[in-house]
């Protein structure tokens, strides 16, 4: 059943007029048309019992029209209001909904308020839930994507361990990753690649610079890239030339609390578990203090979308669900260190879709 | 003034009791504190008569005090309810507030909602026409960031039309445009780089990718980059051997439309008629169907901001505005040609901060 479809018919089980989805990443999920046209209005409207449409910039309709969108697609001119627009839209199909179901954890209060003056005396329901809830589970398609980028992932960074040499700098090697990603067709980095060296890689939210790398550094590697809409997130830590005693045993304890949580994935299993597995590992090792976020995040079309893997999430894991596990230590005085899989539940357990190695990679200078 | 005293005199000028500010760049704005933690909450709040305080993800607590701020800061971490953090925050200044003014047109409906339960009863104004008209109006300081942002995108197209060669691809030429920038202190670049090739210079949102530059064709360059928090957005299109006398005449209308629009800026003229200085041109010319978005857009810190350069946008231009200037003529059998400027409105007249020529550059094969 195509997604809009599906929406079609939660809107009959729910008893609701019409669904307004103006996030661009669900309307990418629903309709198939990539597009951010940023504070310009692009959303599709479907209806519980009239055909959808998309509302887009006048410029990219023809876009549209290339995904293959079956039904109507309308556009707006920067000079005109696009309400109006959608108003006459709605007006075409008849009686105007008095119930619409819309995304509350992204629409704006404004742009809400304005569909209140349209459709006076409608009520707004949330539409977020239903829409999580189709996109946490991964089609066999959207599964291919997602193994396509992490493979493109494994490779970045590969090269980025083959870039690494006495001298270099974080900015050098980042961009020779970069640049062998869109050679190899990724559409995009999934977002800003971080590559951190030294006591940089304390911070578990650094900025690559022209830190140039020395003997004895561990190297954190955390990027991911976009693939036919599709994200990958991988984290790597790495040492050039031979680390120190207190080093390898941060990293050894990272390993093995990235490991455990990866061995808990299996259907039925709570998130909150999966954070657990590897939190005890590292309380256990007498870092726990040094452990500051999350264990993990859902990853799809958004690169952090549901599930969250965090130690209060008390959801069950079901089969096609994607998310990340990457445990981490930021000792401010010895190093930091953090190792990032995708991992997708499988029927009976877990599929690991980042593949590069985890056990340490020592780059001879 | 800082800013976070601007806003506690509006507050007081309004007689409203609390700011609460969340779009990360608003936050940078009023803070200086530059982050974006996602969905998680990031926030500063000011009050009329009590003390600001920041909320942000835990681990960043640090980061925010390493900018000066000179106020509380309090954090959450992924297990806690932020929200709950926010109450507490506010209940130790005293009585709750209530009247709260709120950025609407970012502000999502859902937390809208959990802010109308935290604080029931308070009434929820817009901020945002104060935020912009502040942002709107640039400092020295945000000139200056200007200024340097605009001339390493001169510099990116320099390199860009340093790298054209027969049989290079887009990717590989956008490629060396991102070092380059990189190596010269760009934090990032400002949005994806575009670089478009022969036929594909004729869709306004093209995507680059594997096409060769062969010789006759335009290559069209749109591509900014973030200096200090603050971006530039420059477009060039360049030829690469001799173009045909259809291609010339395009490349000249839009040439003479964007000095046109230019020539036209300085206080006092209304955005509409910036637009319309370079329609005109365009019109006359017999390609007004081809121009088919409006001819500008404010930048700052978001590379899309106010003023927007519409056909019907009456706001008066005032000193210290900035904006780009990017008219085109996308016509699908012959080009497509753009050519934008980042321009500031003076005293009396209008700075160019991008300086690249825009006679028509002809790249010998």
């Amino acid at each position: 059943m195509s997604k809009v479809k599906e929406i079609q018919q939660y809107l009959r089980n729910t008893n609701v007029d019409a669904a307004f989805i103006t996030t661009p990443d669900n309307v990418f999920y629903v309709t198939g048309f990539q597009s951010n046209p940023h504070e310009r209005l692009l959303g599709v409207m479907v209806f519980k019992d009239a055909e959808p449409f998309i509302i887009c910039p006048f410029m990219e309709i023809p876009d549209v029209k290339a995904t293959g969108w079956a039904y109507e697609v309308v556009g707006h001119a920067d000079t005109e209001d696009a309400w109006d627009i959608v108003l006459k839209a709605v007006q075409s199909r008849g009686a105007l909904p008095t119930s619409i179901t819309i995304e509350k954890s992204h629409l704006t209060v404004e742009r809400l308020e304005r569909m209140e003056q349209l459709f006076e005396g409608a009520t707004f329901t949330r539409l977020d839930e239903q829409l999580n809830t189709m996109r946490n589970i991964k089609s066999e398609d959207e599964l291919d994507n997602l193994r396509k980028a992490a493979a493109l992932a494994d490779y970045a960074i590969e090269v980025g361990c083959r870039e690494i040499a006495e001298g270099k700098t974080e900015l050098e090697i980042l961009m020779a990753i970069e640049f062998e990603m869109k050679k190899k067709g990724a559409e995009k980095m999934a977002f800003d690649t971080m590559v951190l060296s030294g006591p940089k890689t304390a911070s578990p939210h650094g900025t690559p610079g022209d830190r140039k790398i020395q003997q004895g550094d561990f190297i954190l590697f955390d990027l991911g890239v976009v693939y036919n809409g599709y994200c990958s997130d991988i984290t790597r830590t790495v040492a050039f030339g031979e680390p120190s005693e207190d080093m390898r045993k941060i990293y050894e304890t990272v390993r093995q609390a990235e490991q455990a949580a990866v061995d808990f994935v299996r259907p039925g299993v709570q998130a909150m578990a999966i954070d657990k597995a590897a939190r005890d590992v590292i309380e256990d090792a007498g870092y726990g203090q040094y452990f500051t976020h999350r264990v993990g995040h859902g990853l799809g079309i958004s690169v952090h979308e549901f599930p969250s893997v965090t130690g209060t999430n008390e959801l069950a894991l079901e089969e096609g669900m994607v998310f990340t596990i990457e445990p981490g230590i930021y000792h401010p005085e010895i190093t930091g260190v953090r190792i990032e899989d995708d991992v997708v539940v499988t029927a009976d357990g877990v599929e690991v879709l980042t593949k590069f190695p985890k056990e340490l990679q020592i780059i001879q200078p």
